[in-house]
């Protein structure tokens, strides 16, 4: 039997909101959820991996999938490119994986453009109070540092309704079980099953 | 804190499809799931019960109820009214229970029509020679009715499309588990979660 298509799936949420401590919920839940790997012209930090933590490229090369088109998404910040290479998505993807991009709101709105089918999840706080004491909890940002990332947050969030769906991040768990819903969820949308339908591998 | 609203979910398939099956499989899952209860204008059988089978309604109330456009979907079978009335579905719903309605597909495009918050998901055998087995194994009915309903399922099985979700009953404690996920997933969608917001709750 050939192996049902994956989700593409975009997250977001503001620093704070929860969203390493959510994913890894997440892999422990399912196996069949896999990491986009971005591509970058900054370089490599110690320990950093090609192809695993990035893909490292000159400007040049990054340009050129810029030019072919090859990129589901990028920007850049501080003098560097960073993106996201559509085909090693696309062979997850048609592999059965479901394909998780971790992107910030502008990258996501891009994915989403691109891509209709791709599922977008906003991960949020639970109240601004509350992610002001988590930034802050933290205990090594400086003040102006934390007031940034409210800043940013704010903005952010103020995109929440261009999300499909919005998950809460008040309790990891039920945050990583509300994802792993919602890919199940989706995976049962009868548009996708019809898509295998027409393959014959289902039913008529 | 004010209970976030239910959501509304109309669940079709195919007799045989399995569907009594999975829906105590989703009860014992989750306890935020209430059935609505038709009203019909049949006499009641021995053992059922006034509200919890059925409401039973003379023909001149069932036919005001439709006048007063008080059921969010009604049809004639052999001579007998039934329909599904709106009032308590609206009134689980407000207390934050999940409404389900079983409900075959000419019933179910109604509630779609009238209601677009509906969640429509149709329960699918394997394939038709599963329906087939599953139908004959039962040992009880003869062969021309079960003809008659292998019929009504090719007919039914047209109209996938029409749902948003097509759970495919293979595993019935999978096909529960999809379902529950189907739940858990939609009152994750953003524009529910705004309502929630925009009553102050959430965040902001």
């Amino acid at each position: 039997m050939k192996a049902e298509r994956g989700i593409l799936i975009v997250l977001s949420g503001p620093s704070g909101a929860g969203k390493s401590t959510v994913i890894a919920g997440l892999m422990r839940l399912r196996q069949d959820v896999r990491f986009s790997v971005s591509a970058t012209t900054r370089e490599p930090r110690p320990g950093e991996e090609e192809g695993k933590d990035y893909y490292f490229l000159t400007r040049q090369a990054f340009l050129r999938l810029v030019e072919n088109n090859a990129l589901l998404e990028h920007a850049e910040y501080v003098g560097n490119f960073y993106g996201t290479p559509a085909e090693p998505v696309e062979r997850d993807l048609a592999a059965g994986y479901n394909v998780l991009l971790d992107i910030e709101t502008q990258g996501a709105v891009q994915v989403m453009e691109r891509r209709p089918d791709a599922v977008s999840v906003f991960l949020c706080p639970p109240s601004l109070a509350e992610l002001e004491r988590r930034l802050r909890g933290r205990g090594t940002d400086a003040e102006e540092k934390i007031r940034g990332r409210l800043e940013t947050a704010r903005r952010e969030l103020a995109r929440v309704k261009e999300y499909t769906y919005t998950v809460v991040n008040d309790d990891a768990d039920i945050a990583a079980w509300e994802l792993d819903a919602i890919i199940t969820a989706e995976r049962c949308r009868s548009e996708r099953r019809m898509e295998f339908t027409e393959k014959g591998d289902l039913i008529l």
